[in-house]
Order: structure tokens, then C-alpha cells, then sequence
């Protein structure tokens, strides 16, 4: 117990590995299968898009992972980052528990995603790789990778979603500043969006679309490589360095976590604050609640189908086993941009299935109501995604008021929102609404999933 | 000698006292004077404005003020702040001169405002203040104190200049976030802003009149008091918290500056970082050059009268003596917002009359221009306040190149530039110009500086 708020590691404890939750489960992960011979995928079919070593994480089951030391050494710019107890927040809703945040909004581009922009950079610049293609919606991911490009003297080229590039120039801004090239998704780069633009020349774009344009730049040149910012099972492995300072810094606050909250829209900041608290477990520790919240009008882990689907909209990717709303599902407009996507991380996925965390999903206005309250009593304002969580672990806070418990709860605060006060401002305007999608249109998407043999 | 890129200072090392330069000064600062019967003025006639503990602050000559410990207790939220060692910007200037930087962007405003609107607000709330007014152009000082105002339970009521409350909504919402009130000026809430309105209705507002508003409201209500960002001794004297860290820092990395810069609008941020260092030098210590720099669209202290001025529009505010481009001078429009004041503190005009300081001004494009440089260098983007002093230590770094000499160059990124990217937007598209003002109209602004007795 502390009336400590701020509780800071030391540089010289920042992790020197990552943590790999593969070597812990207890049932492996289902293979990657090729698209066209539905056999599992090897290092050399994902050679076109990714370094080797980069590859060679994807599949590993060491449980540790040394982190480069040029890679730590940028890290050193914001991290070990903080954690905080929320006296203040606690106080505001009068309840018994415990609340911490570990809050990765320290980056320089405000989020948690510059903890595998850089190594994927690095491995790229050290696989003698020129160009890194990717694509971003709400445009934090794109931020972080122009960012670790510009550290490592790489090209960046960011397919972005075109309703963003319209709506949100200032994402772009921050993008071009690194130096990032930034095009507006769909294009007329590549076969992919040349064909979506053929049939329709004002297509807003979306994720998926984006991702396929990225991956086909990719895919034909040979010094160009492709980068994704979530649901892979390295870049999950990247975002454990939060989790594993997390742990060391709930130890100096003299607590241990009950319950583990974080926001999944792919599931990389989740995987990153609960993998290493999972492993624990895995390996006979305690037992703790981990929630995941999604949004619920992106609700891939609550409302979707555990089965294998492509990651993007062409279907130039292979083959994943995951929860997926299907990858013709287009989520209606709303705020948290990063958590805009059709699939769940097969990790995270996975544990789901093995009911190692548990699923929840709130709409908007609750989560911005949550962020406003959280900004007012801690003095962070979150960014949208964050919301999420912040209102994940307030139900949580609440319901221990409920019922008299004082559980310890950690969440994490994977971003500001100062990239993002459009969507405030249309909360205080009274014009934001709960989005959501038909049944029709879900079932529909859910329809069109791959048959893979058994 | 260190290749360590950061310094942090543990939270036990955080001072425990602000420095007063006042106790070390050769020649006391000329009094500030009743516009009325031009008499020095007492505690008493700042009572309507100012909680006596801030007053007292403004006159004291005591070496060391203590802050009070509630008042750490929220800087423990971000500080100690980071000091830096820019290596990557050393090795893309090709310079020999060691290049430090404090950087303020961690606080939760993003920028070093917070650290006198904490101790502000909460010198109030202990005074029994329910309500502060204030006024804001760019929106850093309005959203610190909204942030601290939160915090402490006092209602904020932000006069934001008509122009940044229409172009910049996201800056009012950040505000409204935490939960003040903003309110375009000039208004029809005060008479100075009727006044205004009867004779131009669409007037763009000024800073010099949205002070007139936010004063005119704490000295007609009692329950209200003022709240200024800048310019004021006890302002200047809590930002010498950056300073006192600084200091600290750079015998960490075992460097001792030669040249420390800091960018001037009112001149708060210049002072936090330089006082103690100067300070250090009156009592006998290490004679150091210190730079000021100010953008040329508003150059008080290049191109200023050191005179008695009036602080705001309406001339509701005491005489201060210090360099001043007329209380009716109306900078041309420019990106760098918070820089946008006719006056300088007294203090740091003080300070330029003695000898202690230097002078120098940058037009917007090149200070641009320096920004994206650091940003692709360093990682983070500054804001476009602060890229005048980065434009400053590059130049200082040039020149050491081209003397060939090892200077320790140490400058203060007072803020990030995340709520800034407009600015930046136009710098790439080519629509940045290098204001100007015109000399008539300096001319014709400072023949209206108001005559006071010798």
C-alpha cells in the first residue's frame, strides 16, 4: 500500500528480452495456412513482405527474445515509461479498489505503437531493406513507423485510409515532419487500388483496402518490405516490454493486479500490458482476471466467428485463425480509428478460446463520458482507443464498490489524445452517437469466410 | 564526456524551492507603477487580481521559495522532466558542440505552462478563490490552467482571442475537456469587449484584449481572481523549477553549458531555464552566455523601447518597465502564438539592460525549417514556440562548426507540437511566409507608450 502516484523504473531495468507467450501455452497456436494451397505457410512464403528476422519471431517459441540494443537505446528516448496509481480517479468514483495505468502516451508519437515501429525498422535498415511500405487509418501506427524510418534512414510510404487523409490532414502533418510519404487509400499505385477505384472513384478506403495496397508494393519490389502495427505474433511480442515493466513497477508499488484491463481493436496493446502477467500464470503463478474492451460497433472477440480469414480486403495475405467479423466487413464510422479492424489477433484469439481472458465491448459515448471524467481526475486525456479501457477498468472500480471489494486493477493507457480532439469536441457538441453496424451486413460478411479443410 | 542520451533525475531530487533571481540581482528591478497616480504599487492594490501568497511572490527578495508539497505532489505526474542529449542532431549539423535539451512536452498540456498554473491554482483554492479568468491566443496557458484548475476544484473561464477560438476549435475542446469554460473575445461578458464589439463586430480579438476581459471580470467579482501565463515575477520564478533540474542534469552528464537559448514571447519559459544558471553566475560562478530568442514578427526585446507600458489593450493593468513594441502594436499573424505579446517580462528586460543576457530574432520559415530538422533527428516534433529555440542552438552549434570549437549548448524544448500540426501542414505546402510588420506601425505604437515622471 502507497500514497506513492508515480511510480518509475530505473533505465538501467528496462527489459533486456521480450516476452514469447508461445513457449507458455498449453495448446500451440493453430498454422498460418497459404491461400491457394491451404498448407501452413514457412519463413520463405512471408520472405517477399518481411526480414528474416522479423520472421523467424513470427514462428519462434524461445520465450525470450533479446531486444537489440540499438533498438533499446531509442527506446531510452521515453522508456522505461510510467506508471501511476489513480488516487484522484479512485477518489471521483468513491471506490474501494485499487486502479493503476501504465501509460504509453510518453512516445514521441503519443502511443504504445513506437515499441515495434522501431525494431521493425531496425531489423529492415539491417536487412539492407530501403523502403517500408504500411498502411494506417486513424494514423497513429503510420506516426510511429515514420518515426522509427526516420531514426534508421528508411523510406516510408503510408497507404492511408482516404476518409483520414481528407478529414484528418494533421495526422498527415505529423507523418510528413518524419518524412513519411503518405497516399491517399484507395490509390491509383497499385492493381488493388487501381481495381477498387475502377468501380467506384470516390471509395472512402478502409483498412483492408489499405493493407492490400501496402502489401502489394511490397510484395513486387525488392527493396521494399511491408510493416503492419498490430495483430501479427511478433509485433505482439514487441508490446511486451510494457507488461514486463508493468510487473516490476506494480512490485515497487507493493501490489499485485486482480484484474488486467486493456483496449483490442487488432489486440497489440492488450497483448503488450497482460502477456507477461499470463505467462506468469501459464507457468503456475497467480490466477487474475484479463479483459479485453472492444468497441461494439467493431466487436471481433464478443461477436465474431473463430475461424480462418484473410487480413485484408484484396486477400493478398495468408490465412489466420482468428475472430473475425469477416474481411468484407466495413465498421460503421466512429472515433477510436485504431480499433477499426475486422479480425483479433490469432494470439489473442486463442486465448480467448482457451478462456485465459475474458471479452467485453462498450459503444463510444460511455468510453468518451469515461475519458472526460479520467481527464478531469487525472489530468490525461486519453485518446479514443484508450477510452476504452479507461471505461473498462471504471465498470470495474465500480462494480468492486458494488461489492465492497478492493481489488487491484492495472490498465493501460496506450495513448493521448491530443491528435484527437475533433472527436471531444464532437462529444461536448452532443453529436457524437453510438455507431453501429446491421445484423444483416455482419452475417452477410460472415458468410463470405474461406472454407478451409478441417 | 557521456554517450548517454538521457538524463533523468530521481523524483527525491525534484526541488524542494523555486529561486528568487530577485535576491541576487546587482540593481533592483524598477517598481511597477499605479497608472493612476503613478506611485509604486503596494500588495494591496494587486489584492482584486491575486491571492496575497502570488503577491508576495512578486515582490520577494528571498533567494529560495518553497513549493509547497500539494503542489509536487501533481508535479510528480511528469516531473523531474527529461534532459537530453541531442546526439543525432550533433551528427546530422556536423558540429564538434555538444547539444543538451530540457524537454517541458512531457507535461500534460504538452508544454511548461503547467508548472506555474499548478502552483497558481492551487495558491488560490487555498485563498478561497472559486473562480479564475484568464485569457489564451495559441491555447497552451488556457489548457495548463484548465488542467490545474481540475484538479483543485476552481472553476476556469478562458478568454480565448476571437481568431484561435474559430481556427483552432481543438484547442478549446482539450479546455473543455477538462472542464473550463471558453469564451471567444473580444465579448459582450465585459465592458472592454462591448466597447470593442460596438465599434467592429467581427474584431479578430488580440491577447492584449482578452487580458482586459479576463482582468476586468476578477477585479469586479469577488469570488474571481486572474490568472497570467507569463510575464510576472512569480510567474517566472515557478518556471525556475526547468532550470534548477537542468542544472542538476548537466552534472550528470558531467557537461557544463557555455551557451544556454530559450525562445521569448513573455519570456517564461526563457526564464525557467537561464535564472538559476544566471543566478549561479551573480553569486561568482561560471560567466555563461546566455541567447534569447524571439520571432522578428514580434521582436520586443530586439526592436522594443525599454519604458513604462501598460500590459493589455484597455490599460486596466499597473505600468511595467520593460521592452516593449506598444501596448496597441498588433503583431502580424504567425504561428507561433504564444509568442504574440507587445512586452517582455521585467524581469528578463531587466536582465537585457544589465548586460546578462543576449537578443537575437528568427522569421518563422527558417525556425520551421529547424523543427522538422530536429524532428527527423531527435523524434520529436517541436511546437512552433519552441522551434525558435531549437533555430537558435543550431545556429549556435553552426557556429562552433565553422569556429571549430566544443561548445555545451543547452536549450529548453518548452513544449511538442502535436497541437500544432496546421502549422506545419503549411510549412510543407509551401503557404508559410515570413510576416512582417510595418515600421509606421511600430513607430506609431510606441509614439503612444504613456509618459511617466522620471
Amino acid at each position: 500500500m502507497s500514497s506513492q502516484t508515480k511510480f518509475l523504473l530505473d533505465e538501467s531495468r528496462m527489459p533486456t528480452h521480450w516476452y514469447n507467450i508461445a513457449a507458455d501455452l498449453p495448446v500451440a497456436l493453430p498454422p498460418v495456412l497459404h491461400p491457394g494451397t491451404m498448407q501452413p505457410v514457412g519463413p520463405d512464403d512471408l520472405a517477399p513482405l518481411f526480414p528474416m528476422e522479423l520472421i523467424l519471431q513470427e514462428v519462434s517459441t524461445e520465450r525470450e527474445i533479446p531486444i537489440p540494443e540499438p533498438v533499446r537505446d531509442v527506446f531510452r528516448l521515453w522508456r522505461p515509461s510510467p506508471l501511476y496509481r489513480a488516487h484522484r480517479l479512485e477518489k471521483a468514483l468513491g471506490t474501494p479498489a485499487k486502479i493503476y495505468y501504465k501509460y504509453e502516451g510518453v512516445s514521441p508519437a503519443g502511443s504504445h505503437k513506437p515499441n515495434t515501429a522501431v525494431p521493425q525498422a531496425w531489423y529492415n535498415a539491417q536487412a539492407g531493406v530501403k523502403k517500408l511500405t504500411t498502411e494506417t487509418g486513424a494514423g497513429q501506427w503510420g506516426t510511429s513507423l515514420a518515426f522509427a524510418g526516420s531514426l534508421f534512414g528508411l523510406e516510408v510510404k503510408v497507404f492511408q485510409v482516404r476518409v483520414s487523409y481528407d478529414q484528418k490532414p494533421y495526422r498527415r502533418a505529423v507523418m510528413e515532419t518524419y518524412g513519411a510519404t503518405c497516399i491517399a487509400s484507395p490509390s491509383s499505385e497499385t492493381n488493388s487500388g487501381r481495381a477498387i477505384l475502377a468501380k467506384r472513384p470516390d471509395h472512402p478506403g478502409s483498412l483492408g483496402i489499405a493493407i492490400s495496397e501496402a502489401v502489394e508494393i511490397a510484395a513486387t519490389n525488392d527493396d521494399t518490405k511491408y510493416a503492419l502495427g498490430s495483430v501479427l505474433n511478433h509485433v505482439l511480442l514487441h508490446q511486451t516490454i510494457v507488461g514486463q515493466e508493468a510487473m516490476m513497477q506494480m512490485e515497487m508499488a507493493g501490489d499485485d493486479p486482480d484484474v488486467i484491463v486493456g483496449c483490442t481493436g487488432g489486440g497489440s496493446n492488450f497483448a503488450g500490458i497482460s502477456f507477461p502477467f499470463i505467462g506468469q500464470q501459464l507457468r503456475g503463478g497467480k490466477k487474475r482476471r484479463i479483459v479485453a474492451v472492444e468497441p461494439a460497433a467493431c466487436p471481433s472477440l464478443t461477436r465474431g466467428k473463430y475461424a480462418y480469414d484473410f487480413g485484408d480486403t484484396a486477400h493478398l495475405t495468408p490465412l489466420t485463425k482468428m475472430h473475425t467479423l469477416g474481411s468484407t466487413f466495413t465498421p460503421p464510422g466512429f472515433h477510436a480509428g485504431g480499433l477499426r479492424y475486422h479480425g483479433m489477433a490469432p494470439l489473442v484469439s486463442h486465448l480467448k478460446e482457451l478462456d485465459l481472458i475474458e471479452a467485453t465491448a462498450y459503444h463510444q459515448v460511455g468510453c468518451f463520458e469515461a475519458g472526460v471524467l479520467f481527464a478531469r481526475s487525472e489530468g490525461i486525456v486519453p485518446a479514443p482507443e484508450a477510452n476504452h479501457a479507461v471505461k473498462g477498468a471504471i465498470e470495474e472500480a465500480l462494480r468492486c464498490k458494488r461489492e465492497g471489494k478492493a481489488d487491484v486493477i492495472l490498465f493501460n493507457l496506450c495513448g493521448h489524445g491530443h491528435f484527437d480532439m475533433a472527436a471531444y469536441q464532437n462529444y461536448f457538441a452532443g453529436k457524437l452517437t453510438d455507431a453501429s453496424y446491421s445484423e444483416e451486413e455482419l452475417a452477410m460478411a460472415l458468410s463470405g469466410l474461406p472454407s478451409v479443410p478441417a
